[in-house]
């Protein structure tokens, strides 16, 4: 298959007014410029661009969207109680298939999550054609999936068993958060991703002020240490959040190869400062940007994450010139497979890379002119201007219509759940002293 | 005409989950739950709203959109070298067109404009449908279209005399910002209004450092007090940006009547801090929501701009409940109409109020589920899912088809100026120091 008569921006040199991708099974054969080799499908001019990556969310929580927008004590006032009585495996489904629907549609390509019954979301996962990590969840908080950790444990080894080198999902483990966990949890995690090796390890890192507390008081030590501590810190830890963090914790992540998922507009809407992002760039540290869950940045596509990570650092330092977009695009696409530890085969255009694209429309008035690519796809481009998304070499959506998952059906289950939803948050407002 | 089986967000009071909307003329004249009292254009569910109000821009400089996006001395290194050099009338109307396309695509109903050739930037506005403020520029720096001050004053008298009392353009005069134009001038302007009752003056304030600096070293006094003692803070004042203000500064403001135009893509992009809006709101203060210039904020739509507006301000209190959704929507509706001075006639769906209103959809999986209507349209809704658009009883835009305006034309006109002004910016370049 060859996609031609396209603008490429392939993250792996530089931009090609018109070219051309051959496409060979699930990967790149060969990309040219100008006129294609063979027959070909025609894009129209439009931009073919790696599909964006996109390090940490929790897919089904697109059923959270929106509730209790305004309450800093979410997590344990709503949150953990509406977890604990209403998300089964097939309300997990539910809310996945809907994030997996938006995903396609936003042009992300490959998604990690870290969440409960993760066999049924690798399921979806699957079935959708998107590329993915799932990580289960080992937290000390009870949990809808598992009545202690060793049942935790049980189902991460089972996750691991059955899902390992499958091409498109990427089994592994999720420790929740330092302060959920504790130091001797994340040393038995430390010890089961020795055991199994190449699998990624999720956590909520120096997300939160209270965290950062209970670590100086109770460990006397930071977060990011006390992680090292455990032996979690080297590559193949993606660290979600990262906002809090000493000159010691920049210099251990720089050292340690483990990744961060930035999630912008998660940390905005939360009322903390941004991550230091342009200094862990400037330190070499693997950065990439991600939605978190969508009750708390609530959309789960990257465009939408882009110019709120680029202004946050440019009001950060004073100057326009902080994080210039075609840093911010590095982040949405090879930053992201870098932190997820798959940069040898997603996030460019490259040949023997996947085939994980999206074709995107520079056609909208409010996109015109483009003289500066990046400025364009980061300040003015929308996740509704992309028109088709490749995972694999497989067309997942084509001209907006999504075509490995069934939308109505989709749309009309989250619905029908987020009644039940809306009946339990009243309920816990009632009860609430 | 009635329009019905909408879910209405009226602005005016609560939402109504189905209802209807009759128009007469250019205006609403009654509204209702249920079904409607007679035959109606379905509007399948979605939502109807007042269109927004954009009380801060300059339409032409879309054609600068995205240019020197890093450069913090843009001002006076490329952008007024451009426009002495290229901003020509037909530039300007090429400009405007492209500016009032994407605003009837992204549910803007009225816009306010400060620029160069306003009485051709008024028809313009007049040919489109959409509603609008136009500002003479008044500055002591070299413009394209007047060659001393006096001529921009007779420019502004020209303007006054055409287009008051037309239905749907406003005219009036806009000194640049204090430290372009001086005490001296800004009397003038005060004067000048005082002689044309009625009319907006729109004003850059407290926009940057360097405007605080300058007035400190020059004045020994802030930028919002030279322009209290000119007289001009007062009702009609559209005061954008204010971002730098001192506590007698917000209570000078607060007293006057004077309206904020709030820019938070822009102000942010530029390095700056947020204004402080929630402070503001609280004494009083008319806020409006605006897009600045597209060179400086790249999209003119104000879904772009809620989101960052309430995310600015939860990080500077530290707290998610800061500015929540529903106030945000509120500048963006009632607040521009209150700065605009036309609080009497847009910004709600009420009788008596102008027909101006949009159809925007809420089906997209990145919407759902909707527990919360105004954070739904603030963190999840794009000016893609705006359907239709409606000024004074008349669809400009049905089913994201504009029917005022020829975009095909529009876009070939844009890039072709856009070549031209490419080749300028690189003999800037190559000139420079």
């Amino acid at each position: 298959m060859i996609l031609a008569n396209a603008r490429l921006l392939t993250m792996d040199g530089p931009e090609i007014d018109r070219g051309w991708v051959e496409i060979e099974g699930d990967s790149i054969a060969r990309i040219g410029a100008g006129d294609p080799p063979g027959p070909f499908e025609d894009m129209g001019g439009d931009l073919l661009m790696p599909g964006m990556i996109n390090p940490h969310g929790h897919l089904p929580m697109t059923l959270f969207r929106g509730l209790a927008e305004e309450v800093d004590d979410r997590l344990f006032r709503y949150i953990l109680p509406l977890e604990r009585a209403c998300v089964t495996e097939e309300v997990v489904r539910i809310g996945t298939r809907l994030a997996l629907l938006e995903s396609i549609r936003g042009g992300v390509t490959t998604v990690a999550d870290m969440y409960y019954f993760e066999d049924a979301i690798a399921e979806e996962l699957a079935a959708s054609g998107l590329r993915g990590v799932v990580g289960q969840t080992v937290a000390t908080f009870p949990v809808p999936d598992a009545p202690d950790i060793d049942a935790a444990f049980a189902q991460a080894d089972a996750l691991a068993a059955r899902w390992t080198g499958h091409p498109t999902v990427t089994p592994g483990i999720a420790p929740h958060a330092p302060y959920s966990t504790g130091p001797e949890i994340l040393s038995r995690v430390a010890a089961w991703s020795e055991a199994h090796p190449g699998l990624p390890v999720q956590i909520h890192l120096a997300e939160t002020a209270d965290e950062i507390a209970w670590a100086a008081r109770e460990h006397d030590r930071s977060t990011v240490e006390i992680v090292a501590e455990a032996g979690l810190l080297r590559p193949g830890l993606i660290a979600a959040h990262c906002v809090y963090l000493t000159e010691a914790d920049r210099a251990l992540l720089a050292q340690s190869g483990a990744g961060v998922a930035h999630c912008p507009r998660a940390n905005g809407k939360g009322g903390r400062p941004t991550a230091p992002i342009a200094d862990l760039a400037a330190r070499g540290v693997p950065l990439g940007l991600a939605t978190d869950g969508a009750m708390s940045g609530n959309t789960l596509d990257l465009f939408s994450q882009m110019a709120p990570a680029t202004i946050a650092q440019k009001v950060a330092q004073g100057t326009r010139a902080a994080l210039p977009p075609s840093q911010v695009l590095e982040m949405a696409t090879t930053g992201g497979a870098r932190v997820l530890g798959m940069a040898d085969r997603i996030g460019r255009l490259a040949p023997g890379f996947r085939a994980d694209l999206i074709r995107v429309s520079l056609d909208d008035p409010r996109q015109q002119p483009v003289y500066d690519l990046a400025a364009t796809l980061v300040f003015s481009t929308l996740p509704s201007d992309v028109r088709s998304t490749m995972v694999g070499g497989r067309w997942l959506m084509i001209d907006r219509a999504v075509q490995s998952l069934d939308p109505a059906a989709i749309l009309a289950d989250a619905r029908q759940t987020a009644r039940t939803f809306g009946a339990r948050i009243a309920e816990i407002d009632r009860s609430a002293p």
